[in-house]
């Protein structure tokens, strides 16, 4: 690792979602008289006697009538609690599915339709509560614990694919308030919406673009430049190259896969040990932060031309820090921690 | 305004970014256990005494040997403070002026060099103090006194614009902790960078797509579906049709425009009384919001024939709840307000 070469401002463009970054350790030394946003960022459970449910949480065991209607449900061994994992409907969701959804030409990724244009808000929007209980975060669960989550998101992405005007699932979770968190309850969500979001349709340019002149896909060689923290047998989990946030992790399947949904159990399982461990290694590193998750996939029904240059997987982003103006206006991110730094000392960390 | 039909959820996509933005009054009525991150945003003179210098506060009048360099001044008459704006180098710049160059290969726009790359970290990041005086806004300035520090961003953009390796600078201002402000004394920045960045390249190939298929300059015909909520002789101010950001406004020359850096002074005078009066709105509607505004140019250099579809403006976006994974993973934004509701508050506004 170069760690003198990474002391000054370096600029970086990835190749996946083909962002400029801008890589800058002085910026961690700026002052400030503006009152930190440092996010106090409390255990869910703080305050409440553990396992006890926390009286105003519907998120909770013995309080899913006060949730929006279950759609599935992970079910418990028979001593435990009634269920492990629930999957609902948001109860106030950003799109709906009582809505008419679009005409399939009205939601085109602008091929049809240049310039503005509106549809009526259709999709689904759905919450998956990870555990019964409040005060347990994601990765105080074992391995196939985050395995079964992660199967239930694959589970119900596969329901959605079989709506025809859905175009798209995006899968996420927040965790913390500064990370956008509403609900302390540990809880992720996905939004099916009837068009191919914009950041996708750029990721799949840009990749189509690396596959056309370089015959390769952007993720199946990351190995060159990303800087890896960990691996498993079917995952790595890197330091991307160009992350835009410091500590940012992404976990790649190792061999070529276009879809997150298509994933079987043994390999979730995998996933959900990789995933627990890089989380405990920021929260330990990074002392509890505020985070989001997010998984790429391909947009249903690509044509098969596109499956060989789109690779799924799963970003982590901790929100260590505010966007300004800068990143608003040009889409371009400032990074102080260089990647190789980051990768360092989550590698060395003991989780 | 058709108030009813806003009550529904929709989505809309916008000419200029090509971006979805969900409209959802309902989210706007979801619970939260977490802590709220309202940003406690104080005037940036609380504590001080009127017009006194904040003690640690650098940018303040009779401070300016604990700044970086300064690059010009506007002076102040002679019976006043010595200057009334000053333009300096940032003490912990992003980019570094003293970096080399890349060759011009290096920075493309992805064209010669897909997949990752690196670059030094050259470039130019300045600060605008933009008073002398720490318990001044910049809405407190009269129109004149906006218009000099609109002035003097075009002054400096032209003086960077003669560096060869200078591609684009980004203008912008954050106002308030929860914007990403550091600094509480009014100020803006600008940044040079040696490349495009993308959302400049996203931009141009969507006002190109736009004026390929319909013949015409996207933001020249935005009165078709985009809410007027002041004009002048110069500008109009509108809330867009598919606005990302509660409350986020454009400022839009009403003659086609593709540069702001040309910019006159009787323009700058105009707009500056413009934006003022919507800074004020904003304050007044929203109970002095953070908020972050961008100017949104054409990089220099680009072909003749992107001229008639590049037109810049001015974008100001107040910071109202955090985004999270949905915004950061797919690129699309859930906007709680509807357009025409924020236009018809801001427009009956008396300010
Ligand atoms: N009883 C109940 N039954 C079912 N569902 C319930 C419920 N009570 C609350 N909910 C839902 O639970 C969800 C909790 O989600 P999060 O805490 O991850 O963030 P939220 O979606 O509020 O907003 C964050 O994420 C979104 C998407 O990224 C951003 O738009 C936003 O700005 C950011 O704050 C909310 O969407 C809420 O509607
Ligand atoms: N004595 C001095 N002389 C000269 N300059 C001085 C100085 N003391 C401080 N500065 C500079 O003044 C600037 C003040 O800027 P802002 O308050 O607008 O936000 P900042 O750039 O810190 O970060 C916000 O904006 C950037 C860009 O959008 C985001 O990357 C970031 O996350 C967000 O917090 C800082 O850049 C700082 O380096």
């Amino acid at each position: 690792m170069a760690a003198e070469a990474s002391r000054t401002s370096e600029a970086r463009r990835d190749a996946v979602f083909g962002r400029w970054v801008v890589f800058s350790p002085a910026r961690s030394r700026r002052p400030t008289d503006l009152k930190s946003h440092a996010p106090a960022n409390p255990s869910p459970g703080a305050g409440a006697a553990a396992g006890a449910p926390k009286p105003s949480c519907p998120f909770c065991q013995g309080r899913e009538s006060e949730c929006a209607p279950e759609i599935f449900r992970v079910p418990a061994p028979p001593d435990a609690s009634p269920w492990r994992i629930r999957v609902i409907e948001n109860l106030y969701p950003a799109l709906r599915r009582d809505a008419e959804p679009p005409a399939p030409e009205e939601a085109g990724e602008g091929e049809a339709t240049p310039g503005e244009c509106a549809v009526v808000g259709f999709g689904f929007h759905d919450v998956v509560i990870e555990t019964p209980r409040h005060d347990v975060r994601l990765w105080d669960l074992d391995a196939a614990g985050v395995g079964d989550v992660l199967l239930a998101y694959a589970r119900r992405v596969r329901q959605l694919m079989e709506h025809p005007a859905v175009k798209y699932v995006q899968v996420f979770k927040n965790h913390g308030a500064s990370a956008g968190a509403s609900m302390a309850h540990s809880h992720s969500q996905m939004l099916g919406t009837p068009f191919v979001p914009p950041s996708v349709t750029t990721r799949l340019n840009c990749m189509k673009e690396v596959f056309e002149r370089l015959g390769k896909c952007s993720l199946c060689e990351f190995q060159s430049k990303d800087i890896l923290v960990r691996e498993t047998h079917n995952f790595s989990a890197i330091v991307p190259f160009a992350a835009s946030y410091p500590f940012e992790i992404w976990i790649i399947p190792r061999q070529h896969s276009s879809y997150f949904h298509e994933i079987d159990k043994d390999t979730a399982l995998d996933l959900g040990s990789l995933l627990r461990t890089m989380l405990a290694k920021l929260s330990k590193q990074l002392n509890d932060p505020p985070f989001n998750f997010m998984i790429h996939s391909a947009p249903f029904g690509v044509s098969s031309s596109c499956l060989p240059y789109t690779h799924w997987f799963l970003q982590i982003v901790p929100q260590l820090s505010l966007i300004g103006g800068f990143e608003i206006g040009s889409g371009c991110y400032i990074n102080p921690v260089f990647p190789e730094d980051a990768a360092k000392i989550l590698w060395e960390l003991d989780c």
